[in-house]
């Protein structure tokens, strides 16, 4: 057991939102709270961006009723960024202005809740106290729709995406197949270097006759422009309608993203003699369109899979307050320099998660893709293993707060903190 | 009271699917098979195209415990279509063999549920059944998440799809406005010529700190790019992140459809030199990113509008069955040749609806649009009235039957009805 460190604490976000996301925080800063050795608690706004700039709120000061709405409130509640933090062993400007932030308001717990980059920023800093050697643990609290991150089994707010994105496309699938015509649709999805989420399309399927995608391509395998439309008009041709769920991050075997496509190699122009261009979803539908004939429609679901709140999973939400949670009671036992990872376990065949700590330094430097062993070896498909890993991940209604039926999101005061 | 009249009834459906379109049809079913008059209940696979080919499946066959999840199941469970029938005073074909079907199968009552085009197809037939002295009750039920039906205060549909508009604007406000830099985001929004849906992005408003969108732009009004472009600048210059919901219908004062503007007047291409092109969202992302230089995003809402059961209304669900209910019921007691409508009534302040008949040949000919005197002065959002009118019918979360947390939807047989 560590000695005791008495001091404040400073909770970020940063990277792209997600469902969960303040779940974390929510976890994080209720065990803050009620922790003695943590005297206060700071959020930072936006992120390292907030530290640097000396941004903070005192969270101390907000109404607990509306912390108790975060786990239901979509997208980071204390402003995010995406700033690239200076490394301390090349320039220390952006290092030691976290340091002198840190100690005018006696700074000892940092809670950094994000993706990659931010468990970059999070070793940064880390590796840059320990040098100058001020006491303070600095720990990761993960976070990412993508589920890119290393020595996790998986990320808070995946579980809620992949549960939204299976819910639309089974939804898609019964809208898109009314008519006796026949119809192509292509769902963009994100990820843009991993498939999981491309992947999450396959949890459509066999839970109603009819639904989900035929296809599914995740950006892990080179994908073959000729052998996708093949497949497509195969399948048209075979039951008329077709649901394509494709990563925004595919590429051919060159490497080129297939978003960088132009249609007007499909010789597609609209009625007014326009080349089609647009999201990946329309470049695919204007090259399906020139070689089916059929009646095509991309759809992106763009930023609506990282912020449905009200179609979250309840799992991903204890598990995102759960690994905030963690972070919080690690630092108090002496760690730093760590993430919350997950662990799964079957206990009499039952998905249970618990927490483990990562070195930050490991987590900063790979990515986690989709097992090439789960992607079908056509690349058009993901494997029952991938349904298997997912499916006790979008478990469980959330029980949201709602005012005219509509969600009630935590309002915080955010009251700029004093200096200690 | 009229007289009883006994024989088989067919259900069809046709137009764009809604999310609680399945309901309507779940009301009609069931009253039609507790009827004693209504000897079998007959389904059309995809609208009158089904009638016209004699592809009706023997909905006595089904499984009970699949039609009662039909009120859950979104898009057109029977299939629908876009089959304009002739009409029978120019051509009867269509109607002839519609008339031999009905005595092949001693069909005595008819209900057609769509939206405007199906209310005409109805006033058809019912118009040539009464002329060749066929006796048969013709009875519409409304449904179009457009709103746009005469004679009925609202539409099964509209509710869910303003409830899911609402929702998703809520949600997306929070997650564009989590960086410091600054997003504009525009959201497209369905309803081609009547300005419901983009309206009820207003809803979003005022439920939590910082939702909803800042700027509303109905088809009702003639969009003049000039004054959106500066709308967009002031706010944005104001306050950083800007959301604005824009109907997919949206004309010029020469009628002219905006999404039918080039953004190449924009002078706005990509890195690969391409003209930016799309959809309404995309075209006008173009324009205002190169007037404010900001970071700016399109998002088509699409399908998911109009199909998320998971996000319904339990007053829409509950009002759709009391629709198809309501037309039997009808039908039975002599009704013929009208439309279920809603009437709203305020009872000790509470909001609650019933239904009324409307005369088919008055539906089949006006469009419902949103009143002038809703839309504010600058054409740019709307007003309490509105909020008021749309907040009633989008109250209550529906309880589906969820299997893994996915929607676990009807599963019909479909299986041929065979000649009487």
């Amino acid at each position: 057991m560590a000695e005791k460190l008495r001091g404040a604490c400073i909770i970020g976000q940063s990277g792209g939102p997600s469902a969960v996301i303040n779940s974390s925080i929510y976890g994080a800063i209720k065990t803050a709270m009620e922790s003695e050795e943590i005297t206060r608690v700071l959020g930072a706004a936006h992120g390292i961006v907030g530290v640097i700039s000396g941004e903070l709120y005192d969270l101390d000061l907000e109404d607990p009723e509306e912390l108790a709405l975060l786990p239901n409130t979509p997208a980071s509640a204390l402003g995010s960024c995406r700033y690239k933090l200076a490394d301390p062993d090349v320039d220390e400007t952006d290092c030691k202005r976290i340091l002198d932030i840190f100690k005018r308001y006696n700074v000892r717990y940092f809670f950094y809740n994000g993706g990659n980059d931010s468990m970059d920023t999070c070793e940064k800093i880390g590796r840059y106290l320990d040098k100058v050697g001020y006491e303070c643990r600095v720990i990761g609290i993960p976070k990412t729709i993508d589920n890119d991150l290393y020595g996790t089994d998986h990320c808070p707010g995946f579980g809620s995406a992949a549960k939204y994105i299976a819910t639309s496309l089974m939804e898609i699938s019964k809208d898109t197949a009314v008519y006796d015509t026949g119809a192509i649709t292509i769902v963009e999805i994100m990820g843009r270097n991993a498939g999981w989420l491309t992947a999450s399309a396959a949890l459509a399927r066999d839970k109603c006759s009819g639904c989900g995608p035929d296809l599914i391509y995740p950006p892990e395998v080179p994908f073959d422009f000729e052998k996708f439309l093949d497949d497509v008009q195969r399948i048209y041709i075979e039951k008329k309608n077709v649901l394509v769920a494709v990563s925004e991050g595919v590429r051919d075997k060159t490497g080129k993203l297939i978003s960088q496509y132009s249609s007007a190699n499909a010789g597609q122009v609209d009625a007014f003699g326009h080349v089609q261009l647009g999201g990946l979803a329309a470049i695919l539908a204007s090259f399906v369109k020139a070689r089916t004939g059929a009646k095509v429609r991309g759809i992106e679901l763009s930023l609506l899979q990282r912020c449905a709140a009200h179609c979250a999973s309840q799992t991903d939400i204890d598990e995102a307050f759960m690994a905030g949670k963690a972070a919080v009671e690690a630092a108090l036992k002496g760690a730093s320099g760590v993430m919350v990872g997950f662990e799964r376990e079957y206990i009499n065949g039952k998905y249970t998660c618990k927490t483990k700590l990562v070195p930050l330094k490991d987590v900063a430097n790979y990515e986690n893709k989709l097992p090439i062993e789960w992607i079908s070896p056509e690349g058009n498909d993901v494997t029952q293993d991938f349904i298997d890993y997912a499916l006790p991940l979008i478990q469980g209604e959330p029980t949201r707060k709602l005012v005219n039926s509509l969600p009630r999101f935590a309002r915080l005061k955010k009251i700029p903190a004093k200096e200690a």
